[in-house]
């Protein structure tokens, strides 16, 4: 059994708590949150002030990436086990008081939306042996799928997700824009959505890439830049037909 | 029992012809591929020259947007359906010869890639109310779902798949690019991908945005953009970033 005491209660905090609830070989001790006021979730205590932290084998900080090292500073213990959930924060931004290990779930998170935490990858780092078995029991434990990665790796990764994930999403946007302007229902483009990702899974992004872009079809583009009302919508459908084109080129 | 001949033989020509093969409804008749040297597809006869075209209910042009009224040119008859697969291109742009219809199913087709039917949305137009109920007909039989949408809607629409589908794609490949470069597995974002994609179907896709660009978070900002090597990777992160913080800015 794995004791963890999570800090922060956004939305990783929040389905970090929820996995870990759920999963038989992990104790939530503890959720500690400053803005939250209910006094337990699904049954565990929730504390508001570091002075009453019980004891854990592992403190998962969960809070905005320029709060992390204000919150480390606080906990008023030595020489445990104090992981974060950053994709971009070093693990050596920690303080020197206790050891220092990183816990860092690519996904994304949104409180209205329930997680399946089977099969997502939980990137870990620790500075012992000891401290990095156990934060891969933890991880194995919640996800079942987990990878060492180093600060370095993790920025990269992190910087990879933001296109893959939050501009992706971006897109979803603009598209929901584009169609809602005419009154057709963004409805329509959902299987074509769900397809478009599924896909990379059987195809390397690189040849599941279609359309007229890839197929230099000049006169669908034309028409295409003559359909724009917003400025910003036009920018970054020149800036993305070109970025295609110039990779098929130099296929 | 409605009867399809389908001239072109590209992923859409495809793709449709493996529907129409497997819906009991629908009796494909023949297949004409000017380039495709076989003689026949899961039994269908393949023809390769216009003259030997046989009677149908509806002809089904999908072939590339530039070459649609060229082909539709060649079809030996008067008075028959005629109708093509593009997003793109008018209705109207068939020639008069034939009666004149859109048969335009939104997804995005790899040949490598086995396509689920069911579901997908195929976007119909014809000139009489007879021939719209035919195409209605078989988009029903094909996938379930089917819309009438006139052809400056669908302009709209394919805009709006290009964002929604291309241009989602160029991330992943943009991702996979950044993630190889320093030897971290792709795999590691698929689940985060397919999640991404998934959830719009329970939030609209501003409620579902995410990550630093929306927080605002200047340093985890200024940090990626120390990070790239290619400046076309850095253009789309500035752009993309400034359009989501536009968005923010407005709500």
């Amino acid at each position: 059994m794995i004791d963890v005491i999570v800090i922060g209660f956004g939305n990783v905090g929040f389905h970090l708590c929820k996995g870990f609830t759920s999963t038989p070989s992990v104790n939530l001790v503890q959720i500690l949150s400053q803005h939250f006021t209910e006094d337990n979730f699904q049954g565990v205590e929730i504390i508001h002030d570091f002075e009453n932290l019980a004891k854990a084998d592992v403190y998962i900080i969960s809070v905005n990436d320029d709060n992390i090292e204000n919150v480390a500073n606080k906990i008023p213990f030595k020489n445990r086990l104090v992981v974060h959930t950053s994709g971009n924060t070093q693990m050596e931004s920690l303080p020197n008081t206790n050891r220092k290990g990183v816990f860092y779930p690519l996904q994304t998170f949104s409180k209205q939306r329930e997680v399946l935490w089977k099969g997502i990858p939980i990137c870990i780092e620790a500075q012992t042996a000891d401290d990095l078995r156990l934060l891969k029991e933890l991880a194995i434990a919640v996800s079942g799928k987990c990878f060492e990665i180093d600060s370095l790796q993790r920025k990269t990764l992190h910087l990879a997700a933001v296109f893959a994930s939050n501009f992706v999403n971006h897109l979803y946007v603009i598209a929901d824009e584009i169609c809602t302007e005419k009154n057709i229902p963004f409805e329509i483009l959902k299987p074509l959505i769900v397809e478009t990702a599924n896909k990379i899974n059987s195809l390397s992004p690189l040849d599941a890439q279609t359309g007229p872009a890839k197929r230099f079809d000049s006169q669908t583009i034309q028409d295409h830049l003559t359909n724009f009302s917003d400025p910003q919508q036009k920018l970054l459908y020149e800036i993305l037909t070109k970025s295609i084109q110039d990779h098929e080129k130099k296929l």
